[in-house]
């Protein structure tokens, strides 16, 4: 199947590169990295070197930052759980926002359950924080404030520096959940200045199953998996060494050519922005112009169903997005696109295309065509179309 | 380098059929089995597949009921955890054992800090639990008792069935750590009557990274990582479908191997608890002759370090342990060779040999050589020996 991948948010295909490191690690049968042995010891020696490259990535000061875990789902349920258990003593408040991803939504929830308080931030328009209702969200119990870095529905990217002045300020710990900005856009923990900060490998074409958490020497957080001393005492259980080594390679990359690819995306995704209105009408670009991903643009379909239009793309052999993988199932519509102002019914006419370095224009273009195709046809099949376009 | 690999239970070469899909599966570039476009559709189809060959090796009675984790520690914590969080209104009294691994005991502990109460039940010099001690143990408030299968510093295994029959009886929830034997020694769930069982990849040369809990239907537990509704709404996270691969052609291949391999494993170790008392004396064997893995041979020499023989014999090219690799780095003296009734100055000179599929009775009689030499060597140094030897 030639199918043209418009959803890369869900899977990243693996890079060359990414592929032939971990065919060649799959041959080297590495050892334990705990074990004392020479073989061991080779084995901790390449999960050392991985910890490094993956570490420069998001240029964290000490690779001993960086835990690697099974998913950005794990990280994220590490950070948010681990500060929240780790630091009850101190309080039990969390602060987050209303746009958060799933795997913070039911963290936190999760942690209600155990007796926390949750105060959740509005966003405007444009799927922002405003950091001003950060520092007055903050109490004297407040020990976490989780803000997502940049949205898997509509690509927003949060004022995260300013929000960690604030949160160092205040003394409470910052998390950010950065699973669809690393390796996207460039990232520096440093500077951000946050306390944990949670990412995945697949974002930059790494393998699935192997994700990173950020977490800043001095913070207190629980391991999530208890048992063995791997990962600095801070997560247990032998190491995914195959997916780690994937992942530095990944990582190794993006950092190379961030620049380069960030000019593709942003040049096609500039090229959908201007194009798309030739091809259908009533739309609306839900994807602020600024501040946002270069890979992702979220337009609500005005009249139709964008599950419809997914299924009738695939026809026609393109992969798009309704929403986030994760929320498959769900029949509600987005809590993001409710959140930014989105009526319900435009919420559920929309559509997230997610571009990768492996899309061309060409693809672009095929797309648009069979976008006014599809749209057309639902919306002469549609009650309310015709009703809105009669009259 | 050539190196004998006599520490199988740290780390087992994958096979290369094993290697042969996983590379196969690299290349394929699998969508997210979430995604409901085709892409996404023919992930979930591969996805489903896997967890029906992986059921069929602990003999589920619906596929459903495995689900894949990023580790045997993981399997552990989201058994132990999950079941505690969420039937805390029960109760939240454990029942567990003196010998398990430290991914059972920390996860206790942590339960612990949250309020819950712990019996942990003595074993005899077999390493072995009574059952008729699990039943005292269990009280109205006891919602959990976990006792591990096969143990993996002495090879025990546990009268599980047993147990079983009092849990149920009971209606406690059982959750079984068979991480070292699922693969090594048939295992049938169903059979074994227990309501929670975790295992892991590497163990039957699957890759690391990847294992599986058993969780038979209808009984309650939190998932560990929230967030999307993969994994039947138990594990949420984008799946490690590469290693997921990997996992069920090694469940296959165990399967259908499992006799021939166990019949390898033991002539294996029945020559080396023949043959060892030729190549040294004052040896003291703590795995029982009965009911024991047939992988594991745990031997205490004495009046020296296990520490010392297993470097010297690594200077040799032969890969042993002192002790699970998970614990490395602890000085203390192992609390399951302590629990059997070992001194502390035995359990310090404790050598953990485990076998495979790849060991050869050649490796047997080069190891025994070796060790031969480094037991003289140490000794000859040891004044302990020397006092003794000379009186």
């Amino acid at each position: 199947m030639d199918i043209i991948n418009l959803d890369h948010i869900s899977s990243n295909p693996l890079l060359p590169e990414v592929k032939e490191a971990m065919i060649a690690a799959l041959q080297e049968d590495y050892h334990n990295p705990s074990s004392q042995h020479k073989r061991g010891e080779a084995a901790a020696e390449v999960l050392g070197k991985a910890r490094k490259t993956v570490s420069a990535l998001i240029n964290a000061s000490n690779p001993k930052e960086v835990v690697f875990t099974s998913s950005g789902t794990e990280s994220v349920n590490h950070a948010i759980k681990g500060v929240a258990l780790a630091n009850a003593q101190k309080g039990k408040h969390i602060v987050t926002s209303n746009i958060e991803h799933n795997a913070v939504i039911r963290s936190i929830r999760r942690l209600k359950g155990l007796g926390y308080s949750v105060t959740s931030i509005d966003v405007d328009k444009y799927g922002r924080v405003n950091p001003a209702d950060v520092a007055e969200a903050i109490t004297d119990e407040t020990i976490l404030v989780t803000i997502m870095h940049s949205n898997n529905e509509t690509g927003t990217i949060q004022p995260i520096e300013e929000i960690a002045k604030i949160t160092r300020q205040k003394k409470v710990i910052f998390h950010t959940d950065a699973v669809d900005s690393v390796g996207i856009v460039p990232i520096d923990v440093q500077k951000m200045g946050v306390d944990l900060l949670s990412f995945a490998s697949n974002t930059f074409y790494g393998p699935t199953g192997i994700g990173g958490l950020y977490v800043r020497r001095g913070i207190m957080v629980w391991p999530l998996l208890d048992g063995g001393v791997q990962e600095n005492n801070k997560r247990a259980g032998t190491e995914n060494l195959i997916g780690i080594i994937g992942m530095a390679k990944a990582a190794e990359m993006a950092k190379q050519e961030l620049s380069i690819r960030m000019a593709h995306l942003e040049m096609l995704k500039s090229k959908l922005i201007t194009e798309l209105p030739k091809y259908i009408d009533e739309v609306i670009i839900n994807t602020p112009p600024e501040y946002s991903l270069p890979n992702l643009l979220s337009v609500s379909i005005k009249y139709i169903e964008g599950e419809s239009v997914m299924l009738m793309l695939d026809d026609d052999d393109i992969a798009v997005s309704t929403r986030s993988a994760c929320a498959t199932g769900s029949l509600r519509a987005s809590h993001v696109l409710i959140s930014i102002g989105l009526s319900h019914a435009d919420a559920q006419g929309t559509l997230v295309i997610t571009l990768g370095q492996d899309n061309t224009e060409d693809h672009i273009d095929r797309f648009l065509k069979s976008l006014r195709n599809v749209v057309k046809t639902l919306r002469n099949i549609s009650p309310l179309y015709r009703k809105i376009s009669q009259s």
